[in-house]
C-alpha cells in the first residue's frame, strides 16, 4: 500500500538503489525528492537521518525540506560521524498552512464568509498543539482561542490565529497523511577518503623497510599524505619474471611483487628481502610520526608457490592435464601468477575462500593499516566486493579502499557503487583541455558523483602515457598540476619527480626496465628534481580548503583552446582558487580568459586581486577577461591564483 | 545475495519501478540493460517475456540480446496479447565463445601451444550439449569429438570445433553464472489506447440520446473513432448553476452535468432528460454499427442531492456547523458539487467508498463501455488510482482510461505511471513552433515516454485557448492539424468545426455561454464548416500507418521560424509522411525546408516525390531544401506529404 503522498526520485541514490551513496564528515549533502499529493493542499516535508553503527542506531536528526519549484523538495544535511547512515524523507499535509492560505483569500473577498473557517482553524490548531513542544503549546492554544473569541472582529481574530510563529510551529508537526519514503543509505567516510596526496614507492629499491624509512622525510617534505607500497609479501620463485617481464629470471632477479606467495608465506607474510614484521611496524611508526599514513596493496592472486595453492587447490582452476591455469589475457601470459577462482562450485569452498580473503585484510588492519589500494578489482566478482566491504567497514568504518579499475566505464562505476572509497580514473588518457573539462565535470556532477570519488594519477608503475612519454620536464609539471588541483585526491609513483619516461616500446605504455621486475636506484639529490615544485603545490592544497572538495569545480573560458581554466570554491565560502594551465609543454602560449565572475562571487565590474601562489606575484585584475601568458621554457606551466 | 553478473539500469521502467510501462499489441518494445561481469569472459544474454493474466501465466517467449557497445545490451520484443506481461533479462557466461576467442588468438601465435585448450573446448561443448535441442545435440558432440581427433592437425581440429553454427547453438545455453534481473512489468493495451480520434458532444444539446444518435453518422463521416459523452447522470437541483456558472439557476436551466446525482439516482443512473437506459443502449449500438466506440465520463464527485450524500455521509467532509463542505479552489466556489473525501478516517469506510467507485465502472462496463475519460484525477489519491486501475484491468484488460489531469508536470506523469492509459497534455498552451517541437520530443522520447501516452485536444468545454480565441478559421485548421498529426491520439469538442470561439472574458479561458451550463443548438449544415477538412485529415491518419505511432516523429529545420516541420515514419518501414505547418494563421509565410533526408531513408542526392494528401498535388523534390509557401487566406495552413 502506497502512502497518500508521493515521494519519488529521491537523491542521493545509486543507480541500483541497493548500495549507499558516499560523503565525508562535514560534507554538505543535498537530499531531494519529488513530493506531491492529490489536490491543492499545502505540504510539509523533512529529512530525518541517523548513524547506524555496529553498536546500534544513533538519534535522529532532522532538517526541514523546502519546495524548490516543480514539486522538487530539498534539504542540506551534514553528517558528523563516520559510518553508515540512513536518511528518511517524510512528508505530510500542512493542515494549518492550507487552511490559512484558503482563508486569507476568502477573507480578502468577504469577512462575513469566514466565521465557520475560523472555527475550523481553531480546531486544527488544537489538534496540532499536541505535536508541538510543551514550551510552545500554550501559544498554539492561545492562537486557537483567539480565532474563536466572539467579542472580536473577524479581522482581529484572523490576525490572532495567523501568527507566523504559530504557523511555523505547527507546520513541523507531521500530522495528516504522513508518508515516509524507504530509507536512503549513506556511507560517511573520514576526510582522507576524499582529500589526499599519495606517493607510491617500492621499498626494495631503497633497500627494504629500513632504507625506505629514510626516504619518508623527503616524502613528507614534498607534502604527501599517504605512502603506498606495492605488495610487501614473499615473491614466488616458480616462473619468476626477469627484467622487462621476460621468462627465465636469473638468480638475482627480484621478481614481481604481485606474484605473491612463496615457501616463506602468503598474503599475511613479509618478504624477507624487505625485513621483518618488526621492521615494517617501525617503518609505519616513522611514517606516522611524519604525518604520513601507509597504504598497502591488496592483490588477490597467487604465485605457484603460495601456500594456498597447496592447501586449497579448490580455489584455483585446474586444466585437463591436472595443472593449474595461470593468468592470461591472450596474447599476454603471466606464468608467475595463478588467478583465484572466486566462484568455486561448492558454497562451502566459496565461503572458505572469501573468508580467507577477508582475514588477509583483518591481519593488516590489526597492524594498524587503514588504507588499501586494491589491485585489479574488476577481475573479482562484484558480489565479493559488496560482501567484503560491507563487513569490513561495519567493523572498521575508517578503512579506505582505492579501486585500481582501469576498465570499462560501467565496471569502474559499479565497483564504486558496491563500496570502494575511491577509484583510479581515465585521467591518464585525457590529454586535451576539452576532454579533461568534460571528464572532470562528469566526475564532479555526473550520475556517478554520488558514490564514485576520483583519484588522479599522472603515472603508475604500469602506465607511462600521453605527453609524459618522451616529454620535457614541463610535461611532468603540467600533468602533476592537473592531477593535484583538478580533484582533491591524486597520486604519483616515485621516479616521477625525476622525469623518468622511457617507454617499454612505442606500442607498450609500460616503462622500460619497469621497477616491477627490477630494483631501481635513483639519484634523489638531482638538482633538477621536481620535488620542490611538488612541495609547493601540496602546500597550496593544504592551505586552500577550496582544493579539498570535488563538487566545487567550475570551468571558465579561454580564447586559446590550449588552455584549461577552472576555479574551485566561491568567494562567499571564504576561499576561491583559479587555476590556469597551458596544455602545451613545448611552446609558450597566451590567452584571454573568459571568467564567469558572477558564478564565483566576484563582481563583474571593478578590480580584484589574483595572487599567484606559485610565484608570490599579485596581479590587479579588473573584469572577466584578464590576459595570461605561460612559457614552459621558463618553467611556467600554470598559474594557481587565490582570487579575492 | 547478488548474482555473479551485474544487470543494471533496465529499460523500460517507470521512475519508481513499481508500475508497469506500457505498449500496445504489435508495438516494438526495446528492452535494454547494462550487463557485465568481472574479468574478460564473453557473455550471453536474452529477454524472456510472458503474458500474466487472471487465468494464469502464459508461455515464455525469448529474444537474444546483443551488446550495443559500452556494456549496453538490447533486444526488441513485440507482444501479441493484451494484458499484463513480465519481462526478465538474464545473462550468463558464454563459455564456448570465451574459449574460442582465447584459443583463436593463441592459435594465431603457435599451434603447438593449444593442445590442452582443444581438450578444454571439447569438454565445454560436451557440457553444453545437454542444453541444446535434441535435434542439434549430435552436431555439438561431433564438434567436441573433432577437437579431440588426434589423427588430425591442430588446424583441422580447430576448424571442426569452431563451427559457427555450433557456436551459435551453444551460445544460447544459459550455463555458467546464470543471473536474472527482477522482472519488469509491462502493460499491453489494445491499439486504440495509442491511436484514435475523439469527438466530444453533449447529448442534451441534440435532444438526448435519440437526437444525439442522429449526429453519429456525421461524426463517423468526419472519421472519428470515439464519441465521448460528458456525464449522462441525473443532475442535482440544490445550488444548481445557471448560465455562465452563475448562482440561482432558473427552472429551465439544465445545470452542469458534472453536478452528479439527484433523487433520480447517482453515478449508475441516466439523466431522465437524455432518455432511458434502453435509449442509451440503442445509442451505443448505433455508434458501434458506424464503427464508433462510446466513451463515458468518470467524475467522482456528487451534487448535494446524490444518494451517496444521504447514504454515506462519512464519505464527505463535514464542517463545524454540521454542513457538508462544497468544492472550492479559492476564490472559485462550486456550491453545486460536494467533493468526496477519499481518505475517510476508518479503513472500513475507505474500503466501502473505493469499492463503490469501482462498482460504478463495473456497471458501465457491463453496459459495454470500455473507454472512460476521467475527470480531475489529480484531486483523488494516487493510491486510489493504482488500486482501482490494477483491479479493473485485471478483469477487463481492454479498458482504456484517459486522464484529464491539467495539473503540474510531475502529477500528470505520476497519474500515467500508476496506470492511466492516456493523458491530456499541455498541447493547448504550446503555441510557438519551438516549444511545440520540444514538447513533442519530450513526450515521444523523454523520461515519461515509457508509460505516458499523450492525447492532444485543441479545445475542451473548459478550454478556449491560444490562437483560437478570436482567431480566424485558419487558426482552427492549424491547431487541428497539429493535434491530429503530431501524435496518434487527439480529440476535439463539438462546435470546433463551427469555429466557436467567444471567450468567457479576457482573463477566463472558458467559453462564454459554455455548454456546461446551457443547451446549445448548432447549425451543423453551415457551408463553411470544417467538417470536410476534418474528414480528409482523419482519412489520411487511417491510411498512413506512420501517423498511428508516437515514437517515430522527427523534426526538421525551416529557414522561417514560423513553420514547424516534422516527419513520421521511415521509408524503410514502407510509410513516410512529412507535415509542414504555418503557425501564423494571419499571413502567408514562405520557407526553405532543411530536411534530414538520411535519417528518414531518403537519398541526399536525386529526386523524390512529395504527394500532398490534402490537395492531391504531387511535387518532384530534389535534395534537402525544398521551398514551401502556405497562405492561410487561401485555406492553406499545412502540407501533409507522403514522401517516396
Amino acid at each position: 500500500m502506497l502512502g497518500r503522498i508521493t515521494i519519488d526520485s529521491l537523491s542521493p541514490a545509486t543507480p541500483s538503489r541497493r548500495f549507499p551513496t558516499k560523503a565525508i564528515v562535514g560534507e554538505r549533502v543535498t537530499v531531494s525528492a519529488d513530493i506531491f499529493r492529490d489536490g491543492h493542499d499545502l505540504l510539509g516535508a523533512r529529512v530525518r537521518w541517523r548513524h547506524v553503527g555496529r553498536e546500534g542506531k544513533g538519534r535522529w536528526s532532522t532538517a526541514p525540506m523546502e519546495d524548490r519549484g516543480n514539486d522538487r523538495w530539498e534539504a542540506v544535511i551534514s553528517p558528523t560521524q563516520i559510518g553508515r547512515h540512513e536518511i528518511v524523507v517524510e512528508a505530510w499535509r500542512d493542515r494549518f498552512a492550507t487552511w490559512r492560505h484558503d482563508v486569507e483569500i476568502k477573507a480578502g473577498i468577504s469577512h462575513d464568509d469566514v466565521e465557520l473557517e475560523l472555527e475550523e482553524g481553531a480546531r486544527i490548531l488544537e489538534a496540532l498543539a499536541a505535536g508541538v513542544g510543551a514550551g510552545d503549546r500554550r501559544r498554539v492554544l492561545d492562537a486557537a482561542a483567539g480565532l474563536r473569541r466572539t467579542s472580536c472582529s473577524v479581522h482581529v481574530r484572523l490576525n490572532a490565529g495567523l501568527d507566523d510563529r504559530v504557523a511555523r510551529l505547527v507546520a513541523t508537526v507531521p500530522d495528516a497523511d504522513l508518508t515516509e519514503a524507504p530509507p536512503l543509505p549513506l556511507w560517511v567516510d573520514r576526510p582522507r577518503a576524499l582529500f589526499g596526496a599519495w606517493y607510491e614507492l617500492f621499498p626494495r629499491s631503497e633497500g627494504g623497510f629500513d632504507g625506505a624509512a629514510k626516504r619518508l622525510r623527503a616524502v613528507a617534505d614534498m607534502g604527501f599524505d599517504i605512502v603506498y607500497l606495492p605488495p610487501i609479501h614473499p615473491i614466488g620463485v616458480t616462473e619468476r619474471k626477469g627484467p622487462n617481464n621476460t621468462l627465465g629470471a636469473g638468480p638475482d632477479d627480484p621478481g614481481s611483487p604481485w606474484a605473491i606467495g612463496s615457501a616463506e608465506g602468503g598474503h599475511t607474510a613479509i618478504a624477507p628481502e624487505l625485513g621483518t614484521i618488526e621492521d615494517f611496524r617501525r617503518f609505519c611508526g616513522e611514517a606516522r610520526d611524519l604525518g604520513l599514513e601507509v597504504a598497502l596493496d591488496y592483490a588477490l592472486q597467487c604465485s605457484p608457490d603460495h601456500p594456498w595453492v597447496r592447501e586449497h587447490p579448490e580455489w584455483f582452476w585446474r586444466r585437463p592435464d591436472g595443472s593449474i591455469r595461470y593468468a592470461e589475457n591472450p596474447p599476454k601470459k603471466y606464468q608467475d601468477i595463478y588467478p583465484i577462482n572466486f566462484w568455486p562450485e561448492s558454497d562451502a569452498d566459496r565461503q572458505g575462500l572469501w573468508s580467507a580473503c577477508r582475514d588477509v585484510l583483518d591481519h593488516w588492519i590489526d597492524q594498524g593499516i587503514r588504507i588499501f589500494r586494491v589491485d585489479n578489482p574488476h577481475t573479482k566478482p562484484m558480489t565479493f566486493w559488496a560482501w567484503l566491504i560491507e563487513r569490513l567497514q561495519r567493523d572498521h568504518p575508517d578503512v579506505i579502499l582505492l579501486s585500481e579499475a582501469f576498465t570499462r566505464p560501467k565496471v569502474m562505476a559499479k565497483l564504486a557503487e558496491v563500496g570502494f572509497s575511491q577509484s583510479y580514473t581515465y585521467f591518464t588518457w585525457r590529454n586535451e583541455p576539452w576532454e579533461m573539462r568534460d571528464y572532470v565535470n562528469e566526475l564532479a556532477y555526473g550520475p556517478t558523483a554520488a558514490y564514485m570519488r576520483p583519484n588522479f594519477w599522472p603515472n603508475t608503475p604500469d602506465i607511462l602515457s600521453g605527453p609524459l612519454r618522451h616529454g620535457p620536464a614541463a610535461a611532468f609539471r603540467m600533468r602533476f598540476m592537473l592531477a593535484a588541483t583538478l580533484v582533491p585526491s591524486y597520486g604519483i609513483y616515485s621516479g616521477y619527480e625525476l622525469y623518468e619516461n622511457e617507454p617499454a616500446s612505442d606500442t607498450n605504455e609500460e616503462y622500460l626496465h619497469s621497477e616491477k621486475y627490477e630494483i631501481r636506484r635513483r639519484d634523489w639529490a638531482r638538482p633538477d628534481s621536481l620535488a620542490p615544485f611538488i612541495a609547493t603545490v601540496n602546500d597550496i592544497r593544504r592551505r586552500h580548503p577550496a582544493l579539498q572538495w570535488l563538487k566545487n569545480v567550475r570551468f571558465h573560458g579561454s580564447s586559446n583552446d590550449r588552455f584549461l581554466v577552472w576555479s574551485r570554491g566561491h568567494r562567499d565560502e571564504g576561499d576561491l582558487v583559479l587555476v590556469v594551465v597551458n596544455f602545451d609543454p613545448h611552446s609558450a602560449q597566451e590567452t584571454v580568459l573568459e571568467l564567469d565572475l558572477g558564478a564565483i562571487g566576484l563582481p563583474w565590474q571593478g578590480p580584484y586581486t589574483a595572487f599567484d601562489e606559485l610565484t608570490g606575484d599579485a596581479f590587479a585584475w579588473d573584469g572577466p577577461n584578464p590576459y595570461v601568458r605561460l612559457d614552459p621554457w621558463e618553467g611556467q606551466v600554470a598559474h594557481v591564483l587565490a582570487l579575492g
